[in-house]
């Protein structure tokens, strides 16, 4: 193990510079990888722990889905738009990352996705075929939960074990950022050109009453009661871009895409819309506030499901996703540098959250164990 | 009512100063009033919504309750601190208002207790038969929940109703201070306080791997789900804490007091507490975030139920509550002068919050009808 530590330092010193892998869940970028995608995504113990049915029942939920979502994907464009996001994001950000951090250049984008291609595998296989030996996992949920963040964090420990069990890849972690300037700021701007918008489009002279919705991916009771960081931590997000806005407006977090009978965190997102839309509220913006780029959770479920069956559906704004605006990746790349510059392996947070996450004997229980300093 | 309000104006021109009311759930001062206080508490329906057998359900539960709580107030000496802290602190804010605020001064102290005494129809009398006619409602609750912070401020409007018909008293309120430093300051002051107890009491050397567990009151999950603002708001003082602290320590957010049958917001407090004390975590600081003084919640539940229970009570120690402390005391001044100089009324949440949390005809819906400016 010395040895091959003291190998992988000899060879970092060839400078093939640091890998910046983007790791999210993904989504199919076409209507026929659905299946496929649903069924990686129930196999997931991590996210929804099955315990020895976990097979069976994930083929036989992801079978009875794949119709309904199928035709989800194609109502917007026949697929997600996460991976070109992703890839865009990533690859934006390493050209600036290159400017303001020679010393860690060249950068090179990957993406690693959890229940879609590219999976973690293949990315992993092309990282070593590109001799990459420094790689930064970079977390692309904002705020941790143990069934995203985690889960990616697990997928990366196992494939590398048998893809790379030399450890020739050195990993650090970006395993969260809720409060960072680059989702605070741009949300804060994306949140006034969508009350601007309440201006123009609905003659609103003045918009500080207009409710600011924030939405987050909810999670099952189970796991928020295991100690899950994550509704704290998308509050933290959510209190941050107030704080950002000066608190001009009346605000509420709220939490959507509840699926099956277990009982889920709340209040719901789609109850407290249709509340707010049926009230004297002169408008609602929605702000989705723990993804980075659109995907069907934006574009379907809020855009067509929630907002086009309003009785009033121009009451209702959906914020702008982050996707490919600059400023959002300028300030990822200063967040990326800030990491790199300050040596952490990986937060604080991490080994507890492990500790309290832990679903499976094929899970990483201690960070140290896999990621390590450049 | 434009008479009312212009003879309100000439009287406070006389300058009987201000009245500043700290609101709280308050406690039995003696164990003789623990039924008492039970009653009003299971009589809440913004609390606790029984419907239409508030009445029977409330005298029941309050009974059957009251023995073993009796035995709690009697193994933390006899009765709640609450008043005592209230009293003291509220007449130590005053005297540093009459210096750093000389405008709104006199400043008059008065405690409003939902519970137990001093009620609010009392101190409501008290304040008229002082005199006062401008007064500020200040919810010692840091974050606002409708069945806490709400439950007072109806509670203040119904008795106003009955005693104060006319209005002679002018009310703005302090609703929520999640973030203010007065709060952040203070426990990351206490938090280093009792990080250093683990070297001198423990012997540990580095206490950079002891976890702080922010423990708050929990909420049932049916007022969660309405959109109550407080488990954002707790994550919100509890993140800025921790910001305060540069993230030093590993740090949890769990939640205490859960009854009952119906399902609670977790991680539940003594089970992450349980966990972490039997892993080889070096230590556990205990932190009462939603809490301003101690009371039963803290010397009974946390210092007697959970740590004395534990067989390592020494892992985990729970820091001292803000009580008498003078920084906490002077920071609480400088909120209300602020809230005095802004000229603001209530908190731009407060409409929402009502509007989400309401349960009775005799709530206050808009907090215009009843609050306006001195």
């Amino acid at each position: 193990m010395l040895n091959r530590r003291f190998q992988s330092t000899v060879s970092s010193s060839l400078n093939k510079g640091t890998g910046i892998v983007f790791m999210n869940m993904g989504g199919p970028s076409t209507v026929k990888e659905t299946y496929d995608f649903l069924f990686r995504l129930f196999s997931d113990g991590d996210l929804i722990p099955f315990g020895r049915f976990q097979n069976i029942l994930a083929r036989f939920i992801a079978s009875r889905r794949t119709p309904k979502i199928e035709s989800y994907y194609k109502a917007i464009g026949g697929g997600s738009p996460i991976r070109k996001w992703s890839e865009y994001q990533s690859s934006k950000l390493c050209e600036k990352l290159d400017i303001i951090s020679p010393q860690s250049a060249p950068h090179k984008p990957y993406v690693a996705f959890r229940y879609a291609n590219p999976l973690t595998e293949d990315t992993l296989q092309k990282m070593k075929n590109d001799g990459i030996t420094k790689a930064i996992a970079f977390s692309q949920y904002p705020q941790f939960s143990y069934s995203t963040t985690g889960s990616s964090i697990n997928e990366l420990y196992r494939q590398s074990k048998i893809l790379d069990p030399d450890q020739s890849i050195k990993w650090t972690v970006i395993d969260r950022w809720p409060d960072h300037p680059a989702l605070v700021k741009t949300f804060a701007a994306h949140i006034k050109d969508t009350l601007n918008r309440f201006k123009t489009e609905n003659g609103l002279t003045d918009t500080k009453d207009v409710v600011l919705q924030f939405s987050a991916h909810s999670l099952p009771m189970d796991i928020v009661n295991k100690g899950d960081s994550y509704p704290a931590e998308v509050a933290a997000s959510v209190f941050a871009i107030m704080k950002e806005l000066n608190f001009s407006n009346p605000y509420k977090l709220t939490w959507q895409s509840q699926v099956g009978p277990k009982p889920w965190l709340g209040a719901q997102t789609e109850k407290i819309t249709k509340q707010l839309a049926s009230s004297d509220v002169p408008g609602v913006v929605l702000v989705p506030i723990a993804f980075t780029s659109d995907h069907i959770e934006t574009l379907h479920e809020l855009d067509i499901e929630l907002i086009q069956e309003l009785p009033n559906p121009s009451k209702v704004k959906r914020v702008e996703s982050l996707n490919g605006d600059q400023t959002f990746i300028d300030s990822l790349a200063e967040l990326v540098k800030s990491h790199i510059d300050s040596k952490v392996v990986f937060s604080n947070q991490l080994p507890l959250d492990s500790m309290l996450g832990v679903v499976s004997d094929n899970s990483l229980t201690d960070p140290k164990e896999f990621f390590r300093a450049h």
